[in-house]
């Protein structure tokens, strides 16, 4: 059975189960952090633990374990866990950080201060469905639902306090029509990020993605900074925009990158998958040596993907 | 050793805590209610359950169960802990549902679908050190987190994805003097509430709470209603308002009311508990046939109430 | 055929056309209004034509036409349409108000000054399909087009430029299921109107409607206020509201009231058309001596009714 | 007599009315783009006709012709009419497009679907008076409308639902003195555009045009990039900035670049046409073979231009 | 010569000068208070210090004077003054507060500490050229300039930090036409006040001012309460209520009451003052034994009023 | 005795007084600059008074003196103070343009028209204190008083209109702890400016400023871009980025660069002066001359600093 590494010890998955009386489930008081590997290694780990520890910062939880201590934390659960694993599974860990038992509970029987509880399950639970999409590319629809600006709630600041991320999902869930993404704009009217991921669009060759003002700065969304060479740009990013571009894109750790290809319905450039898109998911596999498209669509056929399926010319 | 209720079975308090793949602990989609007893009578319980069905609705949890059967779950829990709770203890419920395990995480060894979890714990946890300050007052803070206006995220569902609350408790910790609670401006600068209270100003003999926009619907504020025979009323509430009242003062379930003696160190009226909010206060304690103020500060002794320290001549 | 009033003419209706140099059709500078008849006789008429009145003055048209004038000339069209009218047919005036060829286009051979156009054409045109909702009511739904609120372009000026009103119903047009009406938010997150129709919870048995900030001050809606006595309230309608209300309706000329049963596809009270709603409904009918609900869904069979299908024991 | 094309047909320009049952007289339901000629060669048709189809999607207008097929529709118009005009005109086009009668009107004796209508008349019309401001300059005025921000109605689609720059334009016409322009600012208080042209401001040899984010993307306004080889920069303006300029002018197809000289009659640098600013127009006219300014004032003085009036040395 | 009251002496009103080096002039740090005698008797003048005394306190100045002692010091000067004055005259004070030298500037050889100044002129200065207002009214002009709303400038603090005003007053001073007032909208689009004014309309015979966010809560403004024995409501007022309303006139110590004929250049009501504000005026009048109007028309004139002109049949 | 220079004439520092009829006593109608001098050389005189120019435009202030003029002044009145100065003394000027009596007035005994007051103060008034701040640094506090945006009140006009700016200061001076300085967020919730200083981060060694739209365009800042060659940057500033910044410091013309170690008491980088702080301040004390924290902290010991303390090797 997967293990899930907690303040430490390593317990069963069933039992990572936190206290109702924790700060996590009194306030959505927990900060976290979810990463992936190809073949088997991390990815930016050290940069997802570095984000990390600026959320701990910003929210003021009082740990004290530093980035070498949560990475080797983050090795100790893969290898527990590595033997339950499928082989051509990769690892997705999700590392969570709650501030602990509110001293209103002292008198509960659980132990006090911060919690640390990093748990590791096959990536392929999260991508589940998603394969066809890099054929079909999504539909972003924009619901009534604006994102939280970040004077009022931080959302470079990776916590759980993101009912409003569902209420857009749930929104989105009622339209017409299939591979509905929510894409959500800010009470400007700019497009921020959706639930879970960054945007770009491409324009005459160049990518574009928001300003940082009130999205997650994206670890993905960084790499296509350095997988584009710099070549990339932020703006203000209104529908109008998106229906004039070339090609749109999202990113995020676990499919690293997936085509958007209508907004509301309206056919982004011909309405197809992109070709710089492609370029892009091209090279971010070959970087990697995973290729990252067929991975996932082997898994939702069921099929299995060797470690090395991955190999360019 | 107090037990929990979930989903329809008592488990051990310290057992009660929920999966970190619970959507409640992805997003902070739960929904709760947290309630007291009188003289070990539960206040208002319906109420506090109609609410709680509203939030259910809004955030579209697909739970079957009625204010009717979840109003036998609470008794049923009380029931069982009573035998546990000193006699002069009062039952303080936390009534919590999650949507449950996300779906993603269908292959975790964990119960599918929504959670109903209701614990019940001494009141006195929750009052304690409040004692002092129904005699001294309260100073409110406003501090430069703001309230997150109803359009984003409506604070009429009593949810958990409330992390700004818990920013707004720790920024009025970083000022000086005792006793500051945090008392939130919307964007707009009018007073919204407290994290996890009401607010009313006293002025020429009416007691005034902000307009319902963006705060919680109080269960205890509603009651000032009834305590004053309808003689409230709703404004725009401004700091400037707040310096002219008579008196202030704020709501919650745990201590019914606490007299606001100062905002930001500035004397309201003549800066002691006023006489308005006292009267009221004694009305109060008299309908529920418990002294609130001094089972509190008794508590805060360590002192022993008994059941019916509060006769009215 | 049906003629059109123009500047004290009678013109055949498919002459009705407006020069592409009119101010008209540079900058939507029409304003309007659009009535309807109860057996044959216009309802409220000298109300929308004083509204009208205020629309030109808002706007600055200088025509000299006084509410006498321009109701002649509403009284004159009928006149001459009536005829061709079937015996069950309600005449639905449309009054539009240009400003008149832009001093740009002088040399175009075209009368110069402000036009006043009434048409009249047949009240089931504008019924057409929507007899069926007295009995399912509307799933109202919120589109992410917000209102343009009054500080920006004033809608309570019945103006013709109002392309926001048709985005929302493209908008809504997306959405799952059927019935769906478009009911918008403005920036502050509040309820203001359809496209085309004002909006009513009840609740409590009060029917409530929006503070008059945002929102066309419709006459089927002040109507209300007469048929209730005046027991009508305003306020800050959020969606939580709706949500919690016991029953909802819209108004507007041409359908007079029709339930609101859903919102979002989440149902308000028990899902059905309200009670309070049908007395209403009623009630009007009585006033006016037409069964409103009746003779729509007559028409929508395609059925004949009788002038005087509506009576009362 | 000039023809107008509609829909294929050429007919009299008296006879270009849009019925009033139309969308687009129902909803300011109308994109347009207009142009002119330079020696009557149309200048960046192409550009006009592909904005001209961004809008049309944006709006979701059906309709199927092609940026060739608007152009040759466009140079159809101009054939048929140019032996109207004076040797020394332009062609000015207005290319309006409507989503044709709305269903509702469907029994009214008027073709169904879109209209795409184009009309061709003399650039001497819109430019009439405009000669002497080469020389005087224009003082802009800031009324108090404030711009429509995109995220409520995007000035980026060339819509005829703009009656907000009319409201504007009378505004301004209220202040004292001559040559007064409207320049709007959004709700956050930096320059947009006027109501058909857009704005520059020259510090330090630089022209600073506004962010993209409120203001139509104006041919002209991009034009001037081509002319300063992309030396241009995009800022907030606020009216500070406009008084700390060197210099300012405003951009739009007929006039191509008039001088502001000051600003609600504060002097713009030494209050004169600016040095830059009349070497950019000369520029520009030695780019298009037409001494720009002299045309205009010729036009104004009731002269002739010959069609070579213009050559560089 | 007119003698100054300053922190308890008498000094001549060409002494009356603040220390550039007072916080007063660093900062608008200057609270104030302006009153005006009736037949030389001062009004309302205790509510005038209870305002001064609630400005002081949100402010925090550590003034220790009691209204009492501010009310001695003002009739002390009006004693000293008196003798200069015409018979006819009336006592206008301006009672000043500042928070004194800054410590910064200790070494200046200026005392240090709050400084109270009390001056006291003829009324007719402030009121000089408004006599004919009475008779014609005023135009208000909204200006661009908007009002800075209480949560960032509280305007119920009367302070000196005002520059927005005189900016609205030099802004609309560039409109065509006489006797145009600024009148100020709040970044809602509702009005909040002129620059030193409250702003009513009457609609059905209910004179209606501005809800009581973001205007200094006037004492002329709260005693039309008193005239009208409180059938006054508060209503958020846009333009478009203006234009639709029956009446309109400001408040303002000095002038009471002046009727507003037009907004805009706009006529309201037929363009005359209007009989309820005449009568409301008159009323006025007889219970302060001055004929207001008469008054200050004559004052205009350069003629002598009698102290007790107006008496009533 | 220090003399102060009054349009024209010398008067003693104790007769700089305003009257409190001008309009700088009436709106915080003035506008001015404080500068400092190196080695008793005027640092950026000619930028200040250009800045200064700008402000009295912007404000209407008909002042005919030129840059020139005002610089002639500025000196006049330092070479009659220098000899009351310590040897070590820096020269601050304190430059005051007011508009005048307001005309109301005109009838007090004290000149009319604009009024030029510049004073000259030994620099160490204004540093006291700060010397340890070189070594700890400041700790900004965020206040809930936010900056007043410039499409309300323009802070690129110097202007003393500014008592939000006071509050700031008085709400921090709530805070617990030493050092902290406001620090002011737009209601985007952006950093501005602390009131009397502008704001940097260093990232990645890059020094990062606001953007120019709701701040002084600080003569200090500036100059740190001549010192940094134009390696700057500006962008959106959240709390976010500050606590993610490598260093941070405030810059302002009595101290130049202060070092800000903390926000809100969370530590920036390491929580001490940052190197290229160190390195910046270095550089600029030798393009002047003066040690400029040696100096300051000489003061603050009270022992005196000769006038070339600072020599590089």
């Amino acid at each position: 059975m997967r293990q899930v590494w907690w303040n430490g010890k390593l317990i069963p998955e069933s039992e990572a189960r936190i206290s109702i009386y924790d700060s996590a489930l009194m306030f959505g008081d927990m900060v976290f952090e979810m990463t992936r590997s190809f073949n088997k290694l991390q990815f930016k780990l050290k940069e997802h633990l570095e984000r990390l520890k600026q959320s701990i910062k910003y929210v003021r939880i009082p740990l004290e374990m530093t980035v070498d201590e949560l990475r080797a934390a983050c090795y100790e659960v893969i290898d527990a866990n590595d033997p339950e694993f499928e082989p051509d599974d990769e690892h997705r860990l999700m590392i969570n950080v709650t501030r602990g038992l509110l001293s209103t509970y002292k008198d509960v029987d659980i132990p006090k201060g911060p919690n640390v509880i990093i748990s590791d399950f096959p990536l392929r639970w999260t991508t589940a469905g998603m394969g066809k999409l890099f054929d079909t590319g999504i539909n972003c629809v924009i619901p009534s639902q604006r994102a939280i600006p970040a004077s009022l709630l931080e959302p470079k600041v990776k916590s759980r306090s993101r009912m409003h991320y569902l209420m857009a999902n749930i929104e989105v869930a009622q339209h017409k029509g299939e591979n509905n993404w929510a894409l959500m704009l800010d009470p400007d009217g700019f497009i921020t990020e959706g639930p879970g991921y960054n945007f770009f669009i491409i324009k005459d060759g160049v990518p574009i993605t928001p300003h940082e003002r009130n999205a997650l700065r994206g670890i993905s969304q960084r790499y296509i900074y350095e997988l584009c060479i710099g070549i990339v740009s932020r703006a203000n990013i209104a529908p109008y925009d998106i229906y004039e571009a070339d090609e749109a894109f999202v990113t995020a750790t676990p499919f690293c990158m997936l085509p958007v290809t209508s907004l509301n319905g309206i056919a982004i450039g011909d309405g197809k998958p992109g070709s710089m898109y492609s370029e892009i998911l091209k090279y971010w596999s070959k970087q990697v040596g995973v290729d990252i498209k067929a991975q996932i669509q082997t898994w939702d056929r069921g099929g299995n993907v060797g470690a090395s399926t991955y190999s360019f010319k």
